[in-house]
């Protein structure tokens, strides 16, 4: 139990924990924050290491899961020993008092496509011969690296970019904004401790080098995605921008929430093999847009775990940055209740979504405002909270 | 006319002056360096500017063109005035008692594919009905993200990767080192200014942003590129390491080597003429195996510039950091003495390679050395060096 106050139903009571960094507060310069309701704790201000004192949680991760545990055993014994509050109270921040910061530096930024619903609905609508599948899917938890340089914090707005939509009908290709803006939501995973190079991070090795968990946007431009992906991947339709949630929910916090890996139709090689690393994850997604659920996707529907993503990302050897992220691709489910993207919400613009107000989306118009949020079970009936990724569409410059 | 003693026929001269970050040398920590014949200036010694004694050239880099250029005639002042030689002569290194370092953080690594040879050639190996180029090659430079953690300094020795090496005959795909490890020789780009999200870079404004120009060896596993890159692109198969030359040679160091863009199929969108531009370079390469040359590719042999690059890479309004590269992609020519991958070199492994000393070279074994070096016309008759990228292979761990 704390003695801080909580907001009923707050998904960030004291089994959550997760770390942020801030400015303002009354505060000097970047800060290292933990959440507890909606207060923030200054880390700087109470343990006085400078390593909190940084615009980037980077250089705390770097230490690893011995660091990690010992700061989360300490400011549970701050928050639940009231003999602590005189001291620790000046430091607790209201969250309206503070601007959240990009946590990470985001030494690299991969992104998966481990949904095997959403894999298949793009399957379906882009190649439309045979399998939806493609044949490597079953075998490897598909991904690529994506632009690390553009992932902003929640809460920045995406302008809608130009480019190429398509190839040329006469002369030269259409070019202009966007007219295929949309979401996908997913769920991304911050590695804190690095690998060697040379080194393969097993399955079972996943919490010694990633720390936590945030949601992730991975806004995608549908037309300049389909006209410049063949044959090295997606690029400009992807690189504008991504967006992150400010806290990292601890693996730690989620030991309630792991599950065991969905059932797979394939054997797979040894380095991908899961059965006891129980790394499933029992998040329920929700996908707003300008207010209204549109999806409630399900992280347990996911055919790959990030275990095993981790596994494949450094099973050729590829060294691991304090700082990186890895998002999971969108999370689908088998109904359209679940699928989180307007790609297949609309079956690619061909059947509009109607919203409460009467009005209907195909892709997303200047001005929507998209939101991710989710939650996970917690110790004794719990749950444990995420925060939100949000975004609002700007027009075109 | 330098006051300094240079060996005949170097490539650095008065005129080159490339930027690195060493070690050693007697001196403490990471220092910036201007290097002049054979020998290394120590910046920070000769500043006392904090900014020449990181770990990388990116907080020196991000001021933009106004203080390399101010940097730049300060040395040239310091090396061409006789009155500075007792000032200077005590912070001039001898190469071999410096360590190398990668001169930049890499805030991301994005690779083109922008030869036509090269591009051309691959399709005829990889994708065999009609048209070898995909239909939007000749209205874009494709290119995409690779991994900005793993591009190490040149001399880095190269672990063979493991992974998936291709469908599952029988169950499991095969599984193991790869069989076909390959170099690619490209040019890589430093971009030093940022830009800001939204912001458009236009082909005249590269020199704006850009400081400079390496070589970059993109490592290959052939096996396992050919079996993940569809539908996302090259993932494991380039991961495990790229490696790019220590010395950034200033684009104020080549303009006798800039050249017309070379003649277009096709009419392009206006954010990518460059007509006027003159961002073509003339560039010679020259590819060693264990010290045999096996290819002399020319940078003016390819068909989209590295302005037209960073006009469509930021085409959407993906910024800019600074310490980021981008890179050509194969510089490969209309004929095999100028193709830049054992991939065209053997056919794809149908038509090996007979080195001098009897060997036959499909792809690259343990032991293998691989060298890319690099000149360009300077001014009145000089010549530009690059120094080299170069790596060992070792075994699979």
């Amino acid at each position: 139990m704390t003695w801080v106050e909580l907001p009923d139903d707050t998904g960030f009571g004291i089994d959550n924990l997760p770390l942020g960094v801030f400015l303002g507060g009354g505060r000097v310069g970047f800060r290292h924050g933990v959440r507890i309701g909606d207060l923030v704790l200054d880390l700087f201000a109470m343990t006085d290491d400078l390593i909190h004192h940084r615009s980037t949680l980077d250089h705390f991760l770097v230490a690893g899961p011995g660091l990690w545990q010992d700061r989360r055993e300490q400011v549970t014994e701050w928050l639940t020993d009231e003999r602590n509050r005189v001291r620790v109270e000046p430091h607790l921040l209201p969250l309206d008092d503070v601007r959240m910061c990009r946590p990470i530096g985001v030494a690299d930024y991969v992104d998966f496509y481990s949904s095997k619903a959403h894999a298949e609905n793009v399957g379906r609508l882009f190649r439309l011969d045979g399998d939806p599948l493609p044949p490597n899917w079953r075998h490897l938890p598909i991904g690529y690296h994506g632009r690390a340089g553009t992932v902003e914090v929640s809460g920045t707005p995406v302008v809608r970019p130009c480019g190429q939509l398509g190839p040329p009908s006469d002369g030269l290709p259409p070019f202009g904004p966007t007219r295929r803006l949309d979401f996908e939501a997913e769920v991304g995973f911050v590695v804190g401790a690095p690998s060697e190079p040379g080194e393969r991070v097993a399955v079972t090795d996943f919490a010694e080098h990633v720390f936590g968990v945030c949601l992730v946007d991975d806004w995608s431009a549908r037309d300049l995605q389909a006209w410049e992906y063949v044959p090295l991947g997606p690029f400009l339709g992807k690189s504008f921008q991504t967006s992150m949630s400010p806290w990292i929910v601890p693996l730690a916090a989620l030991e309630a929430a792991r599950l065991p890996a969905p059932p797979r139709d394939t054997e797979l090689l040894p380095y991908l093999r899961d059965d006891d690393a129980r790394w499933g994850l029992d998040l329920t997604l929700e996908v707003r847009l300008n207010g209204e659920v549109v999806s409630r996707p399900l992280f347990r529907d996911m055919y790959w775990t990030p275990a095993q993503q981790l596994a494949h990302l450094t099973v050729n050897g590829a060294a691991l940055s304090p700082g990186e992220l890895f998002a999971s691709g969108t999370v689908s489910g088998a109904t359209p209740d679940r699928w989180g993207s307007l790609l297949e919400l609309t079956a690619d613009g061909t059947r509009p979504l109607t919203l409460a107000d009467g009005t209907t989306r195909t892709f997303l118009e200047d001005g929507d405002v998209v939101t991710v949020t989710a939650s996970a079970p917690g110790p004794g009936g719990s749950r444990i909270g995420f925060g939100d990724v949000t975004g609002t569409v700007l027009p075109a410059r």
